[in-house]
């Protein structure tokens, strides 16, 4: 059972091997909000806060249990924490991981000293793999979110954010199975019930939501998001009752707003956030939280594991999306001298050129014509328009 | 002069303006140091150490001094710490800048509330301009690295550093003009003297390792590096003088390693560096500090302003670096199926497809043949080997 004794034991117990991670003041984030914070859970050991409720969890097990082992199914921070949990309490671990995750998270869990166990298929079937090792070998299963203790665990956050921010007003959590928020709402509003607890849940993925609309668990037949961290189709039993008691509001999140708050807290914060990690900072960027003017408002930065190569997309999409870069295709008749022209006009207007490409294929143009396409670099979508009028203004035609 | 009082009094005026940073333990960066330690300076407001320096000379000027304002010659840290400081003392900044100054750095620099002025051509056109305008208006000049209460404001960090890991055996720190190693230097010695001093310099940009070396202040014809924060042809005076008398040794470290250094640090330590920030990390992880082992080794990540168009490509280079993606061409014969037997044998090998391009434009190839050029997601050159192989030995030239 989740109690308040339970959180401040967690606490304890969990000194030794988690951070109590840096609370960050992030100014100009928001318009509406001047007294941003940022807990920085992905600077915790593993790159997020689940080894928090995974090694609370793990430190409770009989010494019976821990002779046997723990297996857990994940193809995420789950694994990497109860990994490195089990590690740090000298017992055995066993991943299911499906077959297609990413490299980069299959060494990071085999790092953590975790035996890996590839599971062909989608996580269902790892995750009916673990079920199957579990009854056979006599593992315990650690679940990643449904588990008194795993919320207990992630609930220390909460202490940690009451003692770094003592006037908090309300506090922006990431819901993917519920874990995180459930044990955080319930130490906050125990404490500082006039502390508002907003969830957020990405487009793509609403099953939090949709359950708490509805006021019964529902399933979603399939979720889709960048924030893999949170893309849970079914909310925990246990994390469903907590939340409908004690969160004040769930919003969403587009996929594209969550690249631009990962590259924005890239650029002015200097922090790597996963896209489940920055789904409140996208909540705040984009005015989904009500009534924070002026508050103190702390958004939980849940973690960091993002394949770096997925990070150069989204700083790509980002870039784009915020109008700091941008293709411009200009129609040339094939003769010297173009090329010159529109690298003056392109300076002229301050902007940089990143890359440039001919391209002359297309049936309906003359033959000695072509198309010159550029990617320059600009301050915002005004000075795009004003590079392309400058073009125009010289003759040329802009796509 | 600079005095050990007075860094103490520095760190005193800056407690409300800047962040004592996080002392963060990184383990795994490197096989020879387990107790690598992160200052992250990175996190400091505006991104890097330079306020604390900028802060306390503004600190110090007179009423009538700072009732003229301060003009200074940067496109970087030191221009957003100026311009910081002097906001938060309420006085006018001004900021020349070369025209070729990223985008991103002059809208910092407007954001903190500095008067920017565009030079057109390089930084000593700049530097110039600045000059000029001081004569002209009476503002006081504010040097980036050659001044007592500049070093005495660094030198806070290394006050901290103490405080936050008391048996320190070793910092690691980068040098540009001087002024971040002069000041922790000098403090670090006088107060843990046991404690080594290393100072990292770009391999492109070793204007204080070759003064040192011989004894003399000299200046480079030219400076090349990624690391632009540390891209400086001539060392201080002052801060050549600290150099000789308190640093143990003075290493360099390549573009490249540079890029392994910013990329591990995104992927493990989920902070943003800039390249002059992550030298110390890159001479840690490539073996150039002498007799680290089972040390307690700290770094400063001196500053995170890395722009994120470059970020992309760091990353791109970095995962080339360290054989975590490939690009693998392969001679096919235009036929159906082709792409479906490599695309098989790439899977079963483990690895992700990112990327596929045609090409069929040799001369000297038959007509109907082509080249398959695929970019693959790897574990590491062993991997790459054994895919290449794989497609060898089931019939496949590959290039």
């Amino acid at each position: 059972m989740l109690t308040i004794d339970k959180i401040y034991d967690a606490s304890n117990v969990l000194k030794e091997v988690v951070r109590n991670t840096d609370m960050i003041l992030a100014s100009g984030l928001s318009d509406r909000c001047d007294n941003l914070y940022l807990k920085t859970e992905n600077l915790q050991v593993t790159g997020s806060f689940k080894v928090r409720g995974a090694y609370y969890k793990i430190s409770r097990l009989s010494q019976e249990e821990k002779n046997c082992g723990v297996i857990a199914c994940s193809a995420g921070n789950h694994a990497q924490g109860v990994a490195l949990a089990a590690t740090r309490c000298g017992i055995k671990s066993v991943i299911c991981l499906p077959e297609g995750a990413p490299i980069s998270k299959v060494e990071a869990t085999k790092r953590y000293g975790a035996e890996v166990c590839m599971v062909k298929g989608v996580y269902d079937d790892a995750y009916n793999k673990a079920i199957e090792l579990r009854d056979e070998k006599g593992y315990t299963f650690i679940h990643p979110f449904d588990d008194p203790d795993v919320i207990a665990g992630q609930g220390t956050i909460g202490l940690e954010i009451i003692e770094q921010l003592p006037d908090v007003d309300a506090v922006v959590v990431p819901i993917g199975g519920g874990g995180l928020i459930a044990g955080v709402a319930y130490l906050i509003k125990h404490l500082r019930p006039q502390c508002k607890i907003y969830g957020v849940q990405a487009a793509g993925a609403p099953s939090m939501v949709n359950s708490v609309h509805d006021n019964k668990i529902e399933t979603l037949d399939s979720v889709n998001t960048i924030a893999d961290g949170i893309k849970v189709k079914t909310p925990g039993d246990l994390t469903f009752e907590l939340c409908k008691k004690y969160v004040d509001e769930i919003v969403t999140v587009s996929d594209d707003e969550v690249a631009a708050a990962i590259l924005t807290l890239m650029e002015r914060q200097k922090i790597v956030s996963e896209g489940a990690g920055a789904v409140p900072v996208a909540a705040v960027m984009f005015d989904k939280i009500p009534d924070i003017k002026n508050k103190k408002v702390c958004c939980i930065v849940s973690g960091g594991n993002i394949d770096v190569t997925i990070l150069s997309r989204v700083i790509e999409r980002g870039l784009k999306m915020n109008g700091r870069t941008a293709d411009i295709t200009i129609a040339l008749s094939d003769k010297p001298g173009q090329l010159a022209a529109v690298s003056a006009i392109v300076a002229e207007a301050g902007a940089n050129v990143v890359s440039v490409s001919y391209a002359s294929t297309d049936l309906d143009m003359n033959i000695t014509d072509c198309y010159l396409r550029i990617s320059v670099e600009t301050r915002d979508f005004e000075h795009i328009e004003q590079i392309k009028n400058a073009l125009k203004d010289a003759g040329f035609e802009v796509a």
